[in-house]
């Protein structure tokens, strides 16, 4: 088991443009989903959703909302990573009910009361889609490591992508990860130095 | 191969408490540290730099920065991420150098142009800390992947932590790991349902 972590976040690399009409599996999709719903997040916040875009109309209005970008129209399926952004203010019933689970049983006033106190600090909108990336992340290791091309994309016109989704209001996109099977190699891999 | 990765998701907790005494090896942290270096990051503009402490004076002004919670104080290293923020300004020599290699040989203006629209509509200190999370995920998955224990540290006094990891005018924190080995078991796992 050694290597086979290293060797996901090796594998791993964005996919430019995917193999026409090559499905991607629900089985596979539903893999993928499970590892974003497993990842971190502040406060156990979990401040995401993710909508899953596999027919041909509702992924032409979300490539259309990325501007037509080769990854998104050509990819098999679309998934869309959603900040949670209004649910996030600090009495509302979703932020009662994570910490209500959060505490396990314990008393939830003390990280309640932090949450507070962080939220009136900060720019919660841009904290929430930040948040998704640990759940995109995991996502795209586990695409990686079934084998799959992914390209995460965060270009993207809001307003398009929000009417494209049906989003809720509150709601905001943090994230399109596209899926399919790539149609080219692993491009060379630029990183700066380990030092 | 197929099981691997979702038992690193699965075994990744938030660890508490860690063992006093028991360090990470050198090699563990080159892993987890290269973990990070390979995760992905929007206009692979990598908007990051790691910061490994480890001797006892630095793991205590780091973890007094982060309040003292047990699990800063207990650890046996701690890795900050700290976002390049100042170093993002559209026509900065990092920003250049990065996407003069991320062209790879190509033209780079075209996404020079694009990364100077995105600047401008856009709070960059919080969209860098955002990225990092890339970098932190994929770091605490490889430690679970280890059998180290791990723990996310969000919540410190940014100017503290700022003065304790010595930090570059325009570096701005965006999160702690805390990594030992775990004092405590996996607690019951809370996720929102699957559906």
């Amino acid at each position: 088991m050694a290597t086979a972590l290293i060797e996901a976040i090796q594998q791993r690399y964005a996919c430019r443009e995917f193999v026409a009409g090559k499905q991607v599996s629900a089985e596979e999709l539903a893999r993928v989903l499970e590892a974003g719903r497993l990842a971190p997040s502040a406060f156990g916040m979990e401040p995401w959703r993710f909508i899953v875009v596999t027919d041909e109309a509702g992924r032409t209005a979300v490539a259309r909302a990325c501007y037509d970008q080769p990854a998104a129209t050509t990819a098999a399926a679309l998934i869309a990573i959603v900040a949670l952004v209004a649910a996030l203010e600090p009495d509302s019933d979703y932020v009662r009910r994570q910490f209500l689970a959060e505490a396990r049983g314990r008393d939830a006033e003390p990280i309640h009361t932090a949450y507070r106190s962080f939220y009136r600090n900060g720019s919660i909108a841009e904290w929430a889609q930040g948040q998704c990336n640990f759940a995109a992340a995991q996502m795209l290791l586990q695409a990686a490591h079934m084998g799959l091309g992914s390209c995460p994309i965060g270009g993207y016109d809001t307003p398009a992508l929000t009417e494209a989704l049906s989003l809720r209001s509150g709601e905001v996109p943090a994230l399109v990860i596209a899926l399919g099977q790539c149609r080219h190699d692993a491009p060379e891999r630029i990183r700066k130095p380990f030092d």
